[in-house]
């Protein structure tokens, strides 16, 4: 018969994830040179120089004349002063050169007026208002100086990263490699999709789903399988993982009741090993953290929604980690009002999935039923949660409270 | 000289797109079948009904032993009742089966006890506490009942998504083929970024841009270069883009002052051509929206945030429809105070880039300045848009308002 371990007293996780950053002595990632279409999400592993100047020249922000502000002065639209226009690239005194938004400035010009206040009649331009010195002008280098840092090494990419890099003359940037996260599932009940599960088995449903949440953050994952509940394959697959990724994780057999054999394997290979395991979370209390050969380990419950709340808790930062991100990336979040009482136990962190509504102008977060709370298709139901602090027991009807959130807006 | 044309009457935003969704009946795009793996953040072409109940059999929702209720009926910490454990498929009267969590419950068995109201001695089992009916066991079909839609047509697929599919034994999903977004920028003041650029020449930004921001929405890409400001060069790639893309972005060309090639080669082309051009909108009023050959066009400006805005307000919604999502996928949005005063103008949707920080547990919005409005730096100093609508005149200070998220919170 299978001893009841339990745990002798379960680790906040705030610290149990800053033991488990001490012992992993994280290294930067490699890098990459990337075509800004590749660069696009990515981390960027140097920061971001401007090489020159943006606007690379004295542009107009107007459509209107360039021309000299002081032949300007005194006019007015009862006494406006008329110009010759040019065409030529050099504006001499009395001379006014048509521009368009974006175009450069002329030499000898000094401000634009906007063509609103102009009148042209052939060759020569009536104007009916006075300018100031670099009036709607955009000088070079307003927007960005040459040599200014526009984005720091590990920021994550997004469009606006790429059009400004563009804008600078960049057609390449240099991002950190992708970190490999190895994903095992372990369990005698657990089938691959795809197979033929015999009937006290249940299809795999971890794997799949961790994979696509470190896809979502940017990771790439290689699929170990599934090890039956036998230390001798446990061990096998788990240093095999660890020869050919950067990270693993870990799903099932680290129950505080039935067989406790990840853990203990990982014990087994190597120091530190198991850095904390039997979580203050509900749910996702069974889940560990370690570290073996240098590499961070997450050994996650079978149950696939305390799986979602163990990588939440410590797979996120783990993974901005490996990305090479300055810091772990948060979900959004909104403030919502709760609709009714949800108890959580004092002392555990507790997850609350929860569907937040737009509803007259308020948003509303529901609690998404509790029964059945193992079942994925709860987070398929909800969008956001809802996280108890440690000193709380539960949230009050229509308090109000923090949503992070991981599903569109009043989706069911 | 080129004649200033203008626009008699600016379109309100809503209607434009009204208008143009109208004149462009999109068709449903082809489907292809996906591993998991491969299907996250693609679109469910089909809704995903569940072949079977989940859980597949009644299992335990606890670590504890499985018996019959009945036989427990009376006991208590002071009167505990014995049972004989067996370790068969099969529980008869007065045994007890142990199970963990998960486990399926073995025949004759309609109830679970916890672990903590046993105690094994050898052979036998005691109990002190009663147990209900069906009590600590979930139920077949309890989560997911076979023939239940879990996922409709028109889903974006997030990681839940794919391990509901994956507990339900699918291994492939049907989505929709990515669209793809022909882009084409204009202007001889354009040049590609890593050519050489004249003097007067500035790096183009917005198709590296445009085109991150269409694959961020899932959409597909082809790179259409630059055309000089020249109505036949104009003409051809427009022709060409069409033949080989399900929608084109064009960018520059379009402005009320300047040169209005775009729109007027999109009006040759064909029926119905400019469906809306100049609109009720800051930045971006120059924008418009049209339909050749049944696909949609968007004129953006090729001044790079009003490209951004007018993007935002058209493309993202079209982007949606011809990647068959259910409706447009909108951004997250927090509620914050804004920092400051910014005014706008009535009767023009404005869109205002601030940063939003969380200051004292608050959310607040910092209108990032305006000068050098048409820089890029801009977007990715700020982190969302706060839209003022038509009606008002600007934000007042410590406003509360609505921010569109685009970048995360509280950075710069």
């Amino acid at each position: 018969m299978v001893k009841l371990k339990g745990f002798q007293k379960l680790a906040n996780t705030d610290s149990a994830l800053k033991s488990w950053f001490n012992a992993w002595q994280a290294k930067k990632p490699r890098q990459v040179e990337l075509s800004l279409d590749d660069a696009l999400g990515r981390v960027l592993a140097l920061d971001l120089v401007a090489e020159e100047d943006l606007p690379r020249f004295d542009k107009s922000a107007m459509d209107g004349y360039a021309l000299r502000f002081e032949d300007l002065v005194g006019a007015s639209q009862f006494k406006p002063i008329t110009l010759q226009l040019t065409e030529d690239n050099q504006v001499q005194p009395k001379q006014a050169k048509q521009v368009w938004t974006g175009n450069p400035i002329p030499k000898g010009a000094n401000a634009v007026v906007m063509l609103e206040n102009t009148k042209q009649r052939n060759s020569e331009l009536e104007v009916w208002s006075q300018a100031a010195p670099g009036g709607n002008i955009s000088s070079r280098g307003e927007d960005v100086k040459k040599g200014q840092i526009v984005a720091k090494a590990g920021t994550r990419l997004n469009p606006y990263h790429i059009g400004l890099a563009a804008a600078l003359g960049y057609s390449e940037l240099t991002v950190y490699f992708k970190p490999r996260v190895a994903i095992l599932a372990t369990g005698n009940e657990i089938a691959e999709v795809g197979s033929n599960p015999a009937e006290n088995q249940i299809f795999d449903s971890n794997k799949s789903m961790l994979a696509a949440m470190c896809h979502e953050l940017g990771a790439e994952t290689v699929d170990f399988g599934i090890a039956k509940d036998n230390p001798e394959e446990i061990t096998a697959k788990i240093k095999q993982a660890l020869q050919n990724a950067d990270a693993l994780i870990t799903t099932g057999g680290t129950s505080v009741g039935g067989l406790d054999l990840v853990p203990e394997v990982i014990n087994r290979l190597g120091k530190p090993g198991m850095v904390a395991h039997g979580m203050a979370l509900r749910p996702a209390m069974p889940t560990g953290v370690a570290v073996l050969d240098g590499k961070p380990v997450m050994v996650l419950s079978g149950n696939p929604v305390a799986a979602v709340v163990g990588f939440e808790v410590f797979g996120r930062p783990a993974v901005c980690r490996l990305l090479g991100l300055n810091g772990t990336e948060e979900r959004p979040v909104v403030k919502a009002v709760m609709t009714r009482k949800v108890p959580s136990a004092l002392g555990r962190k507790t997850f609350i999935r929860v569907l937040v509504k737009l509803k007259e102008g308020e948003f509303v977060a529901e609690p998404v039923s509790a029964k059945g709370s193992g079942s994925i298709s709860t987070m398929t139901q909800s969008n956001g949660f809802v996280i108890v602090p440690e000193n709380r027991e539960g949230i009050t009807e229509s308090e109000n409270v923090i949503v992070h959130m991981f599903g569109k807006l009043g989706e069911a």
